[in-house]
């Protein structure tokens, strides 16, 4: 028997993305598609911002969009709400008894709320021991926070990073469907994104911390600049990265230490579970948005051009598929092994 | 009386450049324009790649492309030739008395060849003294370098720069005319220039050295990393930079330096010479390509977004034009100040 | 002494062109701005969507929007208005007795209102007298329309045409500035264009139409087949035109009959009269957007690639600039012939 | 026991194309990689324009180029060689005794070399009986000519098609990896394409003629006409068609007819067979490239928006995958064909 499962702000992209992942996924089945009043009532296939997928199934294009009221007929609910409204309708099913996992940016920095990224950290997952409610809250973090605490905390373990220094050039489907006009970004480079940079600061040293007996974070105090631009993408965030170790590093342990890094065994098999979730490319104009962001179905980051930095120690590229690795695809995987350690 | 010009590698980008700044210039009177063998005996409309604009003089418009042949009819050559050609053509023609002003890299780190960007270091032009030849060469910098160089140059006068960490975002134009396919680079981002990090590595620190009593440079030994990223823009380098420095330095002052920046007295009235090289924009979304580049003609250089960072002072963006500022225009630049005090 | 105008709609991308064109204007003078509730007492450099020209005068950046109130300190009235409220805003500043130059579709088929392209139908100004109101609205064509009937008009007098199939191409601006977004329209073209293809129809028929003594149009029944589609281009729509004539046709007199073609003398000399509102390039691939949208100012139309067609006569390619020639430009012209004419 | 196949031309984008679906075909198996003296001896992914799919098998893609050398171990040949170079080579390997399925334009429209989209004139395969060399040559049409000959046979069976009038947005994959530069035709369009517009009026009445007792066409007289655009798309040719009928049709008929157009059931099973080669969506805004051009694998074509046309019957539009089933996939399915009759 399938777990139910209800994507809330089914309408947007992210949303979307869930239920691309989850139309025909093994342990769970959609259930229930909440959106805003503007959606109510209507077929998913037309409610949908942008068109819809050829290869979607009948039954899921034709479900009927609801409002997210109080009872859903769904254990598990995925959360693509946009920040404004998701903290409370979160909160108020996590009350309710739902297990929400949450791509929204309101409880990602509460104490009691783990923010995980399975492959890195999942032992934060016992913070949930700390929240009161029935139900539960978990997190995933921003899209550039996945790809970057992805990529740097296998280095991390080995090497004790120190600083970080990054650039972010962000796809346009991170702010939604219609987020970005054409004529705004085509022919354009814009270099500022709202809020971004502190997400990534405070998400990362969350992220790479140490669980506590109390069930809490020590943050990692790696001291982190980031600058954000937003490109002509549309799908895939790529990142240049400069880092500084506390500890002596060679560039051929880094290059293994990625090649070699695997999720543990009992979560291997998991649907969106991959072998590899970093590939390194040897090659200096790689990793590159339009070639590699659907490697492993969008699920691995790349990096590539490793070389040295006279500031820092290293330099190198990385891309996250923004939309899948970087929100909705991390959510899935978050849950997939939420069900397979509690069920 | 006009000074006779000749532009040589008149069909690519660069050199189109000098032939649009060039066309009507109050100094300089187009003689000859050079291209290679392909070209020759052709009307320029017809040898150039890509499309003549239609405010081209007649004359220019239908003027016989030939060759770098030895004799040229013009006493000031600009050279956009492609590098494994410029060194060897370039100082053939020093040799023979022309002054060659080159974007050309082959001679921009030889000894007694000064690169200039004019606001910011004329006096080593002196370095002219130093080559035996009857001509001289001039040249101008890599396009991201005189962005770079031109924006920092103002507060390390001031505060002593000790370090830079600077990612590029740059425009296909760079590449030439076809160097770009649309294919390749529309939805992506190539995460590589060849060559072009250590150029402005280099070339930095040349420019901002000092002269001494032989006419030479002390090089600055700023300790700069570079990592270059090529994206789908078309016109208009944008620069992420992290800036540490050795005094005090104070956010507010550093705005009003950049503001207040102005060349010499002396050069202000010169046809492509603008009151101010620098525009600063309080605006943390500001500059962008699309909206900036063509400031001034092309001539001047946006910063924004200035900001604290933790692993530096400070950090900000920087646009250049990279086909104006940062190649043609600041060749004629040179050759203006030079006509000024040389004649 | 200068004219005061208002602007409606004025901070969207047609809004915004009117304001380009109007700010140092030599008749007009721009007392007033409306838009919307949600920008009412910005500043309209803020309450533009999009971001504003540097040039544009420091009044007009800072002017105070306002709603669209019964008493405007204005005499003529520029309407950029969306269509569903358009028709009874513009009425009611018609009874108060305005006049009203209007890019809005609203009234542009009514029987006593006058569709002007000015060097096309001037005459059908006429149409003004049937209307009751102590003001008068006076409407510009759709911005396909406008480049389509300029561009038969001069010929259509020479040869009556018969026929005519017509596919465009047209620009993102034409859906305002946030209309299509870069997801939707990077890498593809959309079919359809909700409602353009009968516009076109309709109103060329009704600006190529006669004036009978009542002052009503005689339409004419041109057969007119249009497909509409939108591509991934920021501004000038491009058409390929197949047209079919009733009497006997050369290209050399077509050819020459375009390039020849001019406004009346006594409107020859108005800020937004062109000597030539049509250019014919003898080329095969021209006219192209990016090359050819901006000529006179975007004020004149191109067309190229005239070539024989089997199923109609002739064939060729035309190009508009669809938010200057083909909205806010035509309306400003609409108003100075008004001017010239009618004080 | 596969055959052996070689592609000639294997580094440009139909090469590559080639080697894509050949790959791992079940019939097939590449042999020889052949291209010209530039990429001779080199490992195919290092001579290969663009950058090579992560999922190329080791062995191909590691397979060494060579030149098109007389002795060829592969009894197949695919063609995607340029035009200027293309029907020699292809003479003398038909006259050595390959069978050689070609792309390439040179022998196209001759007396006793067949045309061919299986699905439409399978028939015409006997007109190799007139070529007298051991071996045979045997072609796919241009990429916009498979869409439009496609789309338009079987609706020519039932009414007889009597005038078409098409425009295309074709993609800038047909013109070769690098052969549209990003500067050229982002944010515009060029309203030529040399060549084009003859090939589709040709071949379109080649193909869809008649063959007559001594196996050779008698070509239909469809009155065509044609304008190409080139469009900001990486792949998939847009066409709007204009159709007028000899007999009488019915809208609702005609949606029938594409909908239910199959290939005869004897191919159905072939590799890069489809049941459904033309899928008709009810919606006007369909199809679009971003879409719909990966249908099938590429190998299906789309149409929509039919409607009412004044100057002809009917207008749609249509959609096909340029480098797939305008190209390489068709001469696949030509070869797949062949071998299920002939071996």
């Amino acid at each position: 028997m399938k777990k139910k499962v209800a994507i809330l702000g089914a309408t947007g992209i992210v949303g979307y993305n869930f239920v691309k992942i989850l139309d025909k996924h093994p342990f769970f089945e959609i259930s229930e598609l909440c959106a805003s009043k503007r959606s109510k009532g209507k077929k998913y296939k037309d409610a949908l911002k942008g068109e819809i997928d050829t290869n979607i199934s009948y039954k899921t294009r034709n479900m009927i969009v609801k409002e997210c009221t109080p009872n859903l007929d769904a254990q598990y609910l995925f959360s693509a709400l946009s920040p404004d409204i998701a903290g409370k309708i979160e909160k108020d099913y996590a009350e309710k008894g739902y297990i929400v996992f949450s791509n929204a940016k309101s409880h990602r920095m509460k104490k009691n709320v783990p923010l995980i990224i399975p492959e890195v950290n999942w032992n934060h997952i016992s913070m949930i021991d700390n929240q009161k409610t029935k139900g539960k809250i978990i997190t995933n973090p921003n899209c550039s926070t996945i790809g970057l605490a992805l990529g740097i905390h296998p280095i991390d373990k080995y090497f004790e990073i120190e600083r970080i220094t990054v650039v972010t050039l962000q796809a346009v489907s991170g702010a939604g469907y219609s987020g970005v006009s054409h004529l705004q970004i085509n022919d354009n480079v814009i270099p500022h994104i709202e809020g971004e940079e502190n997400k990534i600061i405070n998400e990362t040293n969350k992220i790479l911390g140490n669980l506590n007996f109390n069930n809490e974070i020590n943050k990692r105090k790696i001291k982190i600049d980031v600058h954000c631009n937003r490109v002509p993408v549309s799908n895939g965030h790529s990142e240049s990265v400069f880092v500084k170790f506390k500890s002596n590093y060679s560039f051929s342990k880094i290059k293994k230490i990625w090649n070699n890094f695997k999720p543990e065994k009992r979560y291997l098999d998991l649907p969106s579970g991959i072998k590899q979730p970093i590939i390194y490319f040897d090659k200096n104009n790689y990793p590159q948005p339009k070639l590699h962001r659907n490697l492993a179905g969008g699920m691995c980051i790349s990096i590539g051009n490793l070389k040295k930095s006279v500031n820092f120690h290293c330099q190198f590229v990385l891309l996250v598929h923004n939309t899948v690795r970087g929100a909705a695809g991390s959510s899935v995987l978050n849950a997939e092994y939420y069900y397979r350690d509690f069920g």
